[in-house]
């Protein structure tokens, strides 16, 4: 799909792109950079790839609330392998395609695989959903759900705990986590409606504490609550408690919001196809206190998930 | 340097940064990835290593005629090495700051070093130095000198014909290869004034061939009106006119303009204090000409520099 002209007025082709924002809009831009065997494992397939690379950064802009505008990829390569450059790209293209967000430009070298994308957006001025928004008395959402990519990986990686119960969902497994599906419509529907909002890459309980931090808040996360997808729920407690809280590489948004807006993000949520549970609120003071159904406080720790670390 | 408020409403920390661009004005946008042993010699100073790879960014920014608002850094790095990470950061805020681009985020991970700086910038609509639009009968244009950064590398690499011309000016050969000054003040001046511009980064030769293919014209490059450095005059002709012609790494910045601005030209030349030399002239048709003081049509073929390739 070539890009709109109005928003893309050069792409490809000179030394730089350039784009047109609406007026009184922001740009958000952000940069992730894929390195082999620490991000994806080698022998990835090419076009699922391709999609990852570019959904890692759409996420980052569904986190702000941002409408996608474009990308630009450097890509650096061993030697150039066609058949490889022709997967790569179509799982690039699709996902590209899906929001709107075209290609502008690029820079291919050769040298050791990597994969750096910069993704470009636009939101409305004072709309963006930053981290450090959230005020105590919020609630505490999650789209979709965690643990998924977790269990793929583990099972991939030949962990027994994983292998069995990932038995018989493996495709769909492998789908979270090497194609996983940034929340842009979500995060766009959100701007200006939830008040702070990260997306959950390197673990729920990582990210969630990010927010606490930049926001000077702590949150009550209520853990019977969180969506347990069927495979995980063959987990034994701590397995499963490990990929939900700390799994990492799950491209959700975890938001907050007044609860006078409860019936609206509902309606959001609807609107757009995705999947939102209210998980906790958010609580004066610092700290995280994980609480199970009685309102017990559960022990233990759940550190980030580091990728492949 | 803190970034400016208004420019970078949210800089570092966040899943995106947010810059503001003035009212009427386009995003321009450019990404290049360095990867060491292709675009930088192995054990090249950190410092310097900071400084060229902003500076290959903003020499983009500057053949659009764009000035810069800020840029992401992702980097990959075999190994924390808090002193190359010191040095690296001096030599890339110094530029940075000099430019009033400020880091508005990044990226970091561990693998084979790797550095991938996309860089963000402004311009009026309607004044970007496209390479699409020279027209015959355009002045054609060469900021500062060519040919320095290939004579150094040839230096470097322990060629006969370079080491004994370099003797004694290896300093300065040095600095224009490892720390390239980006003429982002001229391309901002240029914007509005000249017709098309691109940088050059892959040879005189090579980069002007891009400007004659997408503006559908040909030139006439008057060789004998090219600058040439001391250490260059001491070449033999053959390696000389490969250094002018050939050279790549230059990141200066080769324009056309309507002869009735060259008043206008060299007076913003002098204004921001970078030499300017017209070089030769767009002509109809096809191809491009060499030719000497006498006219006479050069042989041989100049083919671009391609990195260490």
């Amino acid at each position: 799909m070539p890009p709109d002209a109005r928003q893309v007025p050069l792409g490809i082709g000179d030394d730089c792109a350039l784009l047109r924002l609406r007026p009184g809009h922001l740009l958000a831009v952000s940069s992730d950079m894929l390195v082999e065997g620490r991000h994806f494992l080698a022998g990835t397939d090419a076009r699922r790839l391709g999609h990852k690379a570019l959904a890692v950064n759409l996420s980052d802009l569904a986190a702000m609330g941002a409408r996608p505008l474009g990308f630009t990829l450097a890509l650096a390569l061993p030697a150039v392998d066609e058949s490889w450059l022709a997967g790569f790209s179509i799982g690039l293209h699709a996902l590209a395609d899906r929001h709107g967000c075209p290609l502008v430009g690029g820079d291919t070298t050769r040298g050791p695989l990597n994969i750096c994308i910069t993704v470009f957006g636009e939101l409305a001025a004072g709309q963006a959903l930053r981290r450090d928004a959230a005020v105590a008395g919020d609630d505490l959402y999650l789209s979709g759900r965690t643990g998924e990519a977790r269990l793929a990986l583990a099972a991939l990686q030949g962990e027994p705990w994983a292998r069995e119960a990932a038995a018989g969902d493996m495709d769909d497994l492998l789908a979270r986590l090497e194609t996983p599906q940034p929340r842009v419509s979500l995060g766009q529907a959100l701007a200006g409606v939830a008040r702070a909002a990260i997306d959950v890459s390197d673990g729920l309980v990582g990210d969630l504490g990010h927010l606490l931090e930049a926001s000077g808040c702590g949150a009550r996360l209520q853990a019977s609550r969180l969506p347990v997808a069927p495979a995980l729920a063959r987990l034994a407690p701590q397995h499963r408690w490990q990929c939900l809280l700390a799994g990492g590489d799950d491209y959700e948004l975890l938001f907050t919001a007044s609860p006078g807006q409860r019936a609206r993000i509902e309606a959001l949520a609807r609107a757009t196809g995705t999947g939102v549970t209210r998980i906790g609120e958010m609580t004066p003071g610092e700290g995280l206190q994980i609480v199970d159904e009685a309102g017990t406080v559960l022990p233990g720790r759940f550190a980030g998930f580091d990728h492949f670390g």
